[in-house]
Protein backbone atom coordinates (compact mmCIF):
# COMPACT_ATOMS: atom_id res chain seq x y z
CA UNK A 1 0.00 0.00 0.00
CA UNK A 2 1.26 3.72 -0.89
CA UNK A 3 2.81 5.29 1.68
CA UNK A 4 0.35 8.13 1.37
CA UNK A 5 -2.77 6.27 1.84
CA UNK A 6 -4.75 6.22 5.28
CA UNK A 7 -5.37 3.07 7.12
CA UNK A 8 -6.74 4.73 10.38
CA UNK A 9 -8.99 7.61 10.28
CA UNK A 10 -9.12 8.08 6.52
CA UNK A 11 -11.35 11.55 6.56
CA UNK A 12 -8.83 13.49 8.18
CA UNK A 13 -6.01 13.32 5.44
CA UNK A 14 -6.18 14.32 2.29
CA UNK A 15 -3.69 15.66 -0.64
CA UNK A 16 -5.11 19.11 -0.42
CA UNK A 17 -2.03 21.79 -1.55
CA UNK A 18 -3.79 24.66 -0.36
CA UNK A 19 -3.65 22.92 3.30
CA UNK A 20 0.04 22.29 2.85
CA UNK A 21 1.15 25.61 2.13
CA UNK A 22 -1.10 26.67 4.79
CA UNK A 23 0.92 24.41 7.37
CA UNK A 24 4.22 25.33 5.92
CA UNK A 25 3.46 29.24 6.21
CA UNK A 26 2.41 28.15 9.79
CA UNK A 27 5.62 26.28 10.95
CA UNK A 28 9.64 26.40 9.62
CA UNK A 29 10.26 23.34 11.49
CA UNK A 30 10.40 19.82 9.46
CA UNK A 31 11.57 16.10 10.61
CA UNK A 32 13.86 14.42 8.62
CA UNK A 33 13.48 10.84 8.91
CA UNK A 34 16.45 8.80 6.88
CA UNK A 35 17.63 4.83 7.57
CA UNK A 36 21.27 4.48 8.17
CA UNK A 37 23.49 1.41 8.74
CA UNK A 38 19.46 -0.42 8.65
CA UNK A 39 18.85 1.96 11.72
CA UNK A 40 15.65 5.11 11.58
CA UNK A 41 17.39 8.59 12.15
CA UNK A 42 15.11 11.67 12.55
CA UNK A 43 16.39 15.18 12.82
CA UNK A 44 15.29 18.54 12.72
CA UNK A 45 15.86 21.27 10.23
CA UNK A 46 14.15 24.30 8.87
CA UNK A 47 12.05 23.42 5.79
CA UNK A 48 10.70 26.51 3.79
CA UNK A 49 8.62 25.90 0.03
CA UNK A 50 9.96 27.07 -3.05
CA UNK A 51 7.09 26.46 -5.20
CA UNK A 52 6.52 23.11 -5.58
CA UNK A 53 10.07 21.90 -3.84
CA UNK A 54 11.22 21.52 -0.37
CA UNK A 55 14.39 23.53 0.65
CA UNK A 56 16.43 22.45 3.58
CA UNK A 57 20.24 23.51 4.21
CA UNK A 58 22.82 23.80 6.26
CA UNK A 59 26.98 23.90 6.42
CA UNK A 60 29.00 21.20 4.07
CA UNK A 61 30.95 20.02 7.42
CA UNK A 62 27.13 18.34 8.31
CA UNK A 63 27.39 14.44 7.88
CA UNK A 64 23.95 13.94 7.84
CA UNK A 65 23.13 16.65 5.38
CA UNK A 66 26.04 15.20 3.31
CA UNK A 67 24.57 12.13 3.20
CA UNK A 68 20.69 13.20 2.39
CA UNK A 69 22.53 15.04 -0.55
CA UNK A 70 23.34 11.59 -2.30
CA UNK A 71 19.70 11.14 -2.77
CA UNK A 72 18.92 8.64 0.06
CA UNK A 73 15.29 7.97 0.83
CA UNK A 74 13.72 10.63 2.90
CA UNK A 75 11.19 11.27 4.75
CA UNK A 76 10.07 14.53 5.85
CA UNK A 77 7.34 15.44 8.51
CA UNK A 78 5.95 18.64 9.33
CA UNK A 79 3.69 19.11 11.96
CA UNK A 80 1.51 21.78 14.07
CA UNK A 81 -0.38 21.92 17.20
CA UNK A 82 -2.62 24.23 16.90
CA UNK A 83 -4.29 23.34 20.36
CA UNK A 84 -6.44 20.56 22.60
CA UNK A 85 -10.07 19.27 21.70
CA UNK A 86 -11.06 18.75 25.24
CA UNK A 87 -14.05 16.11 25.29
CA UNK A 88 -15.94 14.72 27.94
CA UNK A 89 -12.80 11.74 28.43
CA UNK A 90 -9.46 11.20 28.15
CA UNK A 91 -10.52 8.97 25.23
CA UNK A 92 -12.48 11.12 22.90
CA UNK A 93 -10.20 14.05 23.75
CA UNK A 94 -7.36 14.86 21.06
CA UNK A 95 -4.70 17.10 19.95
CA UNK A 96 -5.95 19.93 17.20
CA UNK A 97 -2.71 19.79 14.93
CA UNK A 98 -1.74 19.88 10.93
CA UNK A 99 0.40 17.37 9.75
CA UNK A 100 1.58 16.25 6.69
CA UNK A 101 4.15 13.51 5.85
CA UNK A 102 6.76 13.65 2.36
CA UNK A 103 8.91 11.16 0.77
CA UNK A 104 11.31 11.58 -2.08
CA UNK A 105 14.84 12.37 -2.04
CA UNK A 106 17.18 15.80 -1.93
CA UNK A 107 19.02 17.37 -4.63
CA UNK A 108 22.38 19.87 -3.89
CA UNK A 109 21.16 23.14 -6.26
CA UNK A 110 24.01 24.65 -7.63
CA UNK A 111 24.72 28.35 -9.00
CA UNK A 112 22.53 31.16 -9.63
CA UNK A 113 19.38 28.42 -7.71
CA UNK A 114 21.37 28.30 -4.53
CA UNK A 115 21.91 31.74 -4.02
CA UNK A 116 17.85 32.31 -4.80
CA UNK A 117 16.83 29.57 -2.47
CA UNK A 118 19.02 30.50 0.16
CA UNK A 119 17.10 34.42 -0.52
CA UNK A 120 13.91 32.41 -0.29
CA UNK A 121 14.95 30.67 2.91
CA UNK A 122 16.15 33.90 4.60
CA UNK A 123 13.13 36.03 3.81
CA UNK A 124 10.68 33.32 5.06
CA UNK A 125 12.35 33.55 8.16
CA UNK A 126 12.46 37.08 8.58
CA UNK A 127 10.56 38.99 5.69
CA UNK A 128 12.65 41.57 4.04
CA UNK A 129 15.67 40.72 5.50
CA UNK A 130 17.45 39.53 2.03
CA UNK A 131 17.13 43.64 1.28
CA UNK A 132 18.69 44.82 4.61
CA UNK A 133 22.15 42.66 4.36
CA UNK A 134 24.63 41.96 2.01
CA UNK A 135 25.11 39.31 -0.84
CA UNK A 136 26.92 36.17 0.91
CA UNK A 137 30.63 35.63 -0.58
CA UNK A 138 31.74 33.21 -2.57
CA UNK A 139 33.04 31.69 0.76
CA UNK A 140 29.73 31.36 2.53
CA UNK A 141 28.05 29.84 -0.74
CA UNK A 142 30.80 27.35 -1.07
CA UNK A 143 30.59 26.13 2.62
CA UNK A 144 26.78 25.82 2.61
CA UNK A 145 24.80 22.90 1.35
CA UNK A 146 21.34 23.67 0.02
CA UNK A 147 19.00 20.82 -0.99
CA UNK A 148 15.92 20.93 -2.81
CA UNK A 149 13.22 17.81 -2.83
CA UNK A 150 10.33 18.01 -5.09
CA UNK A 151 7.03 18.06 -3.33
CA UNK A 152 5.16 15.37 -5.15
CA UNK A 153 4.65 12.02 -2.78
CA UNK A 154 2.91 13.61 0.37
CA UNK A 155 -0.42 13.84 2.28
CA UNK A 156 -1.80 15.99 4.97
CA UNK A 157 -3.66 15.20 8.50
CA UNK A 158 -5.95 18.07 9.85
CA UNK A 159 -7.94 17.52 13.07
CA UNK A 160 -10.02 20.38 13.96
CA UNK A 161 -13.14 19.25 15.07
CA UNK A 162 -15.58 19.45 18.34
CA UNK A 163 -15.93 16.81 21.01
CA UNK A 164 -17.59 13.59 19.94
CA UNK A 165 -18.44 12.20 22.76
CA UNK A 166 -21.46 9.87 23.72
CA UNK A 167 -24.69 10.96 25.08
CA UNK A 168 -24.32 9.89 28.89
CA UNK A 169 -21.28 11.52 28.37
CA UNK A 170 -22.70 14.93 27.24
CA UNK A 171 -25.47 14.86 30.09
CA UNK A 172 -22.77 14.34 32.84
CA UNK A 173 -20.89 17.13 34.47
CA UNK A 174 -17.76 17.30 32.85
CA UNK A 175 -17.10 20.53 30.48
CA UNK A 176 -15.95 20.40 26.64
CA UNK A 177 -14.42 22.56 23.94
CA UNK A 178 -11.74 23.65 22.34
CA UNK A 179 -8.75 25.50 23.79
CA UNK A 180 -6.38 27.15 21.22
CA UNK A 181 -3.26 28.73 20.66
CA UNK A 182 -2.66 32.14 19.11
CA UNK A 183 0.33 33.64 17.60
CA UNK A 184 2.79 33.86 20.19
CA UNK A 185 4.37 37.33 20.79
CA UNK A 186 8.03 38.28 20.02
CA UNK A 187 10.65 39.79 22.01
CA UNK A 188 13.17 41.63 19.87
CA UNK A 189 16.65 42.15 21.55
CA UNK A 190 19.59 44.03 20.21
CA UNK A 191 22.78 42.43 19.90
CA UNK A 192 25.20 43.29 22.78
CA UNK A 193 27.90 44.30 20.26
CA UNK A 194 25.12 46.34 18.25
CA UNK A 195 26.56 49.91 17.34
CA UNK A 196 24.57 52.64 18.32
CA UNK A 197 21.96 54.23 15.95
CA UNK A 198 20.88 51.37 14.18
CA UNK A 199 17.00 50.83 14.44
CA UNK A 200 15.15 47.25 14.63
CA UNK A 201 14.67 47.10 10.82
CA UNK A 202 11.25 45.32 9.71
CA UNK A 203 12.16 42.46 8.95
CA UNK A 204 12.34 41.47 12.90
CA UNK A 205 9.29 42.61 13.91
CA UNK A 206 7.41 40.50 10.56
CA UNK A 207 8.58 37.07 11.87
CA UNK A 208 6.06 35.06 12.17
CA UNK A 209 4.49 31.62 11.22
CA UNK A 210 8.02 29.68 12.24
CA UNK A 211 6.81 28.21 15.38
CA UNK B 1 30.36 6.25 15.96
CA UNK B 2 28.03 6.35 17.91
CA UNK B 3 24.68 7.80 16.92
CA UNK B 4 24.31 10.28 19.63
CA UNK B 5 27.83 11.91 19.21
CA UNK B 6 28.25 14.88 17.41
CA UNK B 7 30.63 15.65 14.37
CA UNK B 8 29.17 19.11 13.76
CA UNK B 9 29.50 21.80 16.30
CA UNK B 10 29.85 19.36 19.26
CA UNK B 11 29.92 22.35 21.62
CA UNK B 12 25.64 22.75 21.22
CA UNK B 13 25.16 18.59 22.00
CA UNK B 14 24.76 17.63 25.62
CA UNK B 15 23.01 14.89 27.47
CA UNK B 16 22.29 17.48 30.14
CA UNK B 17 19.41 15.63 31.47
CA UNK B 18 17.76 18.97 33.02
CA UNK B 19 17.39 20.41 29.25
CA UNK B 20 15.98 17.02 27.93
CA UNK B 21 13.27 17.50 30.60
CA UNK B 22 13.22 21.39 30.72
CA UNK B 23 12.34 20.66 26.07
CA UNK B 24 9.63 17.84 27.51
CA UNK B 25 7.88 20.88 29.27
CA UNK B 26 8.02 22.85 26.56
CA UNK B 27 6.30 20.80 23.88
CA UNK B 28 4.40 17.50 23.18
CA UNK B 29 5.10 17.13 19.43
CA UNK B 30 7.28 14.61 19.09
CA UNK B 31 8.04 12.82 15.06
CA UNK B 32 9.10 9.20 15.00
CA UNK B 33 11.45 7.54 12.25
CA UNK B 34 10.99 3.55 11.43
CA UNK B 35 12.22 1.83 8.77
CA UNK B 36 9.50 0.39 6.85
CA UNK B 37 10.59 -2.05 4.05
CA UNK B 38 13.77 -0.36 3.88
CA UNK B 39 12.17 3.08 3.77
CA UNK B 40 12.53 5.74 6.20
CA UNK B 41 8.95 6.87 7.74
CA UNK B 42 8.62 9.50 10.24
CA UNK B 43 4.78 10.15 12.39
CA UNK B 44 4.04 12.92 14.35
CA UNK B 45 2.41 11.87 17.84
CA UNK B 46 2.27 13.54 21.21
CA UNK B 47 5.05 12.60 23.66
CA UNK B 48 5.16 12.73 27.20
CA UNK B 49 7.44 11.73 29.92
CA UNK B 50 7.00 9.53 32.68
CA UNK B 51 10.09 9.70 34.84
CA UNK B 52 12.69 8.05 32.21
CA UNK B 53 10.34 6.96 29.88
CA UNK B 54 8.90 8.96 26.84
CA UNK B 55 4.89 7.62 26.38
CA UNK B 56 3.28 7.39 23.31
CA UNK B 57 -0.34 6.40 22.59
CA UNK B 58 -3.01 6.05 20.10
CA UNK B 59 -5.77 3.76 18.76
CA UNK B 60 -5.14 0.23 18.64
CA UNK B 61 -6.19 0.12 14.73
CA UNK B 62 -3.20 2.23 14.07
CA UNK B 63 -1.27 0.36 11.65
CA UNK B 64 1.82 2.28 12.55
CA UNK B 65 1.82 2.18 16.51
CA UNK B 66 1.32 -1.17 16.33
CA UNK B 67 4.42 -1.42 14.14
CA UNK B 68 6.43 0.04 16.17
CA UNK B 69 4.65 -1.91 19.47
CA UNK B 70 6.73 -4.93 18.36
CA UNK B 71 9.54 -3.30 19.21
CA UNK B 72 11.37 -1.85 15.95
CA UNK B 73 13.99 -0.05 16.55
CA UNK B 74 12.89 4.09 16.07
CA UNK B 75 14.25 7.57 16.36
CA UNK B 76 12.26 10.07 18.34
CA UNK B 77 13.06 13.48 17.62
CA UNK B 78 11.68 16.48 19.42
CA UNK B 79 12.64 20.30 18.79
CA UNK B 80 11.23 23.63 19.81
CA UNK B 81 12.17 26.97 17.75
CA UNK B 82 12.70 29.47 20.32
CA UNK B 83 13.16 32.07 18.18
CA UNK B 84 15.69 33.65 15.56
CA UNK B 85 19.28 34.29 16.10
CA UNK B 86 19.14 37.77 13.51
CA UNK B 87 23.32 38.51 12.14
CA UNK B 88 24.34 41.11 10.20
CA UNK B 89 24.73 38.14 7.06
CA UNK B 90 22.51 35.31 6.37
CA UNK B 91 25.41 32.98 7.13
CA UNK B 92 25.70 33.74 10.29
CA UNK B 93 21.91 33.79 11.51
CA UNK B 94 20.18 31.28 13.20
CA UNK B 95 17.04 29.66 14.20
CA UNK B 96 17.40 29.62 17.91
CA UNK B 97 15.90 26.18 18.57
CA UNK B 98 16.22 23.25 21.55
CA UNK B 99 16.45 19.63 19.80
CA UNK B 100 16.40 16.43 21.22
CA UNK B 101 16.87 12.83 19.75
CA UNK B 102 16.47 9.74 21.26
CA UNK B 103 17.17 6.39 19.88
CA UNK B 104 15.61 3.01 21.37
CA UNK B 105 12.32 0.90 21.10
CA UNK B 106 8.41 0.95 22.59
CA UNK B 107 6.73 -1.58 24.80
CA UNK B 108 3.24 -1.78 25.29
CA UNK B 109 2.18 -1.09 28.50
CA UNK B 110 -0.37 -3.22 30.19
CA UNK B 111 -2.83 -3.26 33.07
CA UNK B 112 -2.32 -0.23 36.33
CA UNK B 113 0.43 0.68 34.38
CA UNK B 114 -0.93 1.39 31.38
CA UNK B 115 -4.16 3.34 33.26
CA UNK B 116 -1.07 5.00 35.28
CA UNK B 117 0.53 6.49 32.18
CA UNK B 118 -2.99 7.47 30.19
CA UNK B 119 -3.24 9.43 33.31
CA UNK B 120 -0.42 11.17 33.14
CA UNK B 121 -0.56 12.06 29.15
CA UNK B 122 -3.84 13.42 30.22
CA UNK B 123 -2.61 15.50 32.69
CA UNK B 124 0.23 17.04 31.02
CA UNK B 125 -1.48 17.86 28.26
CA UNK B 126 -4.36 19.50 30.37
CA UNK B 127 -3.60 19.70 34.08
CA UNK B 128 -5.49 18.68 37.00
CA UNK B 129 -7.97 16.99 34.05
CA UNK B 130 -7.85 13.89 35.32
CA UNK B 131 -9.37 14.64 38.54
CA UNK B 132 -12.35 16.85 36.29
CA UNK B 133 -13.03 13.12 33.99
CA UNK B 134 -14.64 10.18 34.69
CA UNK B 135 -12.28 7.06 34.78
CA UNK B 136 -11.53 5.81 31.16
CA UNK B 137 -13.94 2.37 30.60
CA UNK B 138 -12.55 -0.95 29.88
CA UNK B 139 -13.94 -0.74 26.39
CA UNK B 140 -11.68 2.38 26.12
CA UNK B 141 -8.91 1.04 27.84
CA UNK B 142 -8.83 -2.06 25.14
CA UNK B 143 -8.99 0.16 22.60
CA UNK B 144 -5.98 2.24 23.14
CA UNK B 145 -2.48 1.30 22.62
CA UNK B 146 -0.04 3.02 25.43
CA UNK B 147 3.58 2.31 24.33
CA UNK B 148 7.00 3.30 26.63
CA UNK B 149 10.30 3.76 25.31
CA UNK B 150 13.25 3.92 28.20
CA UNK B 151 15.33 7.79 28.25
CA UNK B 152 18.51 5.77 27.88
CA UNK B 153 20.06 6.23 24.06
CA UNK B 154 19.61 10.52 23.30
CA UNK B 155 21.33 13.69 23.30
CA UNK B 156 19.74 17.26 22.97
CA UNK B 157 21.41 20.35 20.93
CA UNK B 158 20.88 24.22 22.26
CA UNK B 159 21.50 27.05 20.43
CA UNK B 160 21.10 29.93 22.70
CA UNK B 161 23.46 32.64 21.27
CA UNK B 162 24.15 36.14 20.17
CA UNK B 163 25.64 37.03 16.28
CA UNK B 164 28.93 35.88 15.80
CA UNK B 165 29.95 39.15 13.17
CA UNK B 166 33.11 39.13 12.09
CA UNK B 167 34.78 42.90 12.32
CA UNK B 168 33.67 44.18 8.75
CA UNK B 169 30.39 43.50 9.72
CA UNK B 170 29.96 44.36 12.85
CA UNK B 171 31.15 47.51 11.14
CA UNK B 172 28.17 48.01 8.64
CA UNK B 173 24.76 49.22 8.41
CA UNK B 174 22.60 45.91 9.52
CA UNK B 175 21.34 45.68 12.81
CA UNK B 176 21.76 42.13 14.58
CA UNK B 177 20.18 40.33 17.56
CA UNK B 178 17.15 37.82 18.81
CA UNK B 179 13.58 37.73 18.38
CA UNK B 180 12.34 35.53 20.74
CA UNK B 181 8.63 33.82 20.89
CA UNK B 182 6.70 34.30 24.18
CA UNK B 183 4.33 31.93 25.16
CA UNK B 184 1.52 31.87 22.84
CA UNK B 185 -2.38 32.99 23.94
CA UNK B 186 -4.91 30.89 24.41
CA UNK B 187 -8.44 30.64 23.47
CA UNK B 188 -11.25 28.89 25.36
CA UNK B 189 -14.02 27.87 23.04
CA UNK B 190 -17.37 25.98 25.00
CA UNK B 191 -18.51 22.78 22.66
CA UNK B 192 -21.78 23.57 20.89
CA UNK B 193 -23.19 20.69 22.46
CA UNK B 194 -22.11 22.00 25.76
CA UNK B 195 -25.10 21.93 28.47
CA UNK B 196 -25.67 25.52 30.04
CA UNK B 197 -24.12 26.27 33.31
CA UNK B 198 -20.73 24.62 32.99
CA UNK B 199 -17.91 25.96 33.60
CA UNK B 200 -14.10 26.62 31.90
CA UNK B 201 -12.60 24.06 34.28
CA UNK B 202 -9.16 25.36 35.56
CA UNK B 203 -7.46 22.36 33.36
CA UNK B 204 -8.64 24.38 30.19
CA UNK B 205 -6.75 27.44 31.21
CA UNK B 206 -3.78 25.45 32.27
CA UNK B 207 -2.58 24.41 29.51
CA UNK B 208 0.57 25.61 28.33
CA UNK B 209 3.75 23.92 27.01
CA UNK B 210 2.22 22.15 24.08
CA UNK B 211 3.53 24.22 21.24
Amino acid sequence: MPRTEATRLPELMSHNRADLDRLLASTVLGHVGFVDDDHPVVLPTAVVRWDDQLLIHGSTGSRWLRAIATGQPVSVSIAAIDGVLIARSAFESALLYRSAVLFGTFTPLTGTDKETALDILTDRIAPGRVAELRRPTARELAATLLLAMPIRQWSIRVLDDWPHDPADDVAGPAWAGQVRLGTPPLTVLDAPDLRPGIPTPPSATAIHGIR
